[in-house]
């Protein structure tokens, strides 16, 4: 159980140019996945969260045609990412009107101008364990996701197309979802643990 | 491996009444779920994220002193939380200065005032995943956690105490962890998946 369990977290990575781009996706696995994804811990159990799956090619095009904007700026402006990263999110932008489903993970409110870290931070914090949660099972069922928040730059347009009620509701984050080509799903690059972990007292990473 | 990913995904809550209290933790095992934690997936692979973990019952004192005042306040303000999630958080204030141990995440880079809902999604996006990681191996492990944010009313006061450089490195919340009191852990209450879910379009949920 404990092996199973890290073999899955450690596993579960971004699939981008491993996506089965235009191979549609069941409705039942992704609800399956969301079942999952709806048990995981938020502030007060509130349970603010709302999913919107799209699953239909006309709408994920609409999105598409925003995310590829925002995400053409996004990479001009970028300079430190990882170019491996880059490349992967590149093509993934290129082609997000093939993705089979989106899940656009939705909290009720908005934070205000000027939020405190300590209510950014619980507000964010009430919503992404489900998602990772949702990943999780995606990839447990053979399914490849990846989230991204680079359409962000459009949430008022998405919202308008999703009919997402922008006053009231932040889009946080879209998971993109589809079957997963070839084999098993290795390890991600990752420093070691102990490089970025400190015990009671700060310290400066080795590097 | 499926039951096994989707049992553990369901069943990893937050402890806080069923706490061993006092009875301190392996380094070996925090460690251990911590380098799952390091594998979740984060924005541009940077990897910004820090763990402070505190294990010194004088440090956690200082800790909980701070946590206990940013949590007086914060029940007073909030008067949407459930009851029993209150009751249960309240104990945990109460018995701060009593847990094993301590892991503070912290994300490189502060926010600046005014930053985007892009920017504030993508920073917290990438650390909560990682935390929730740790909160799920330490589950398999039948560590008890429980995230909380409170206490970030106080991120200097408790930046100081960690020796964290407050400038540049932003604190995101901070898990309880200790063994769990008792047998098995259910599921929490959850609103079903199909009352948050919609397809292609948003619509208002069966309330």
């Amino acid at each position: 159980m404990i092996g199973d369990l890290d073999e899955a977290l450690a596993t579960t990575r971004s699939i981008r140019r491993r996506l089965a781009f235009g191979e549609p996706v069941d409705r039942a696995l992704i609800r399956a996945c969301l079942e999952q994804a709806v048990q995981a811990p938020n502030g007060g159990n509130r349970q603010g969260w709302r999913f919107v799956v799209v699953d239909d090619q006309t709408v994920i095009g609409q999105f598409a045609d925003y995310y590829r904007k925002a995400s053409e700026a996004y990479f001009a402006a970028d300079t430190g990412m990882d170019p491996q990263v880059r490349e992967a999110a590149q093509l993934l932008a290129r082609r997000m009107h093939e993705v089979p489903a989106l899940v656009v993970g939705c909290l009720a409110g908005r934070l205000a101008p000027g939020a405190s870290a300590r209510e950014m931070s619980g507000f964010y914090g009430s919503i992404y364990p489900a998602l990772w949660s949702f990943m999780l099972a995606a990839s447990a069922r053979r399914l490849g996701t990846s989230l991204t928040t680079a359409h962000l730059a459009y949430e008022r347009e998405v919202a308008d197309v999703l009919g997402i009620p922008y006053e009231t509701t932040t889009q946080v984050a879209a998971v993109t979802v589809g079957h997963i080509l070839g084999g098993g799903v290795g390890r991600g690059p990752r420093r070691p643990a102990d490089e970025v972990l400190a015990w009671n007292r700060w310290r400066e990473s080795a590097g």
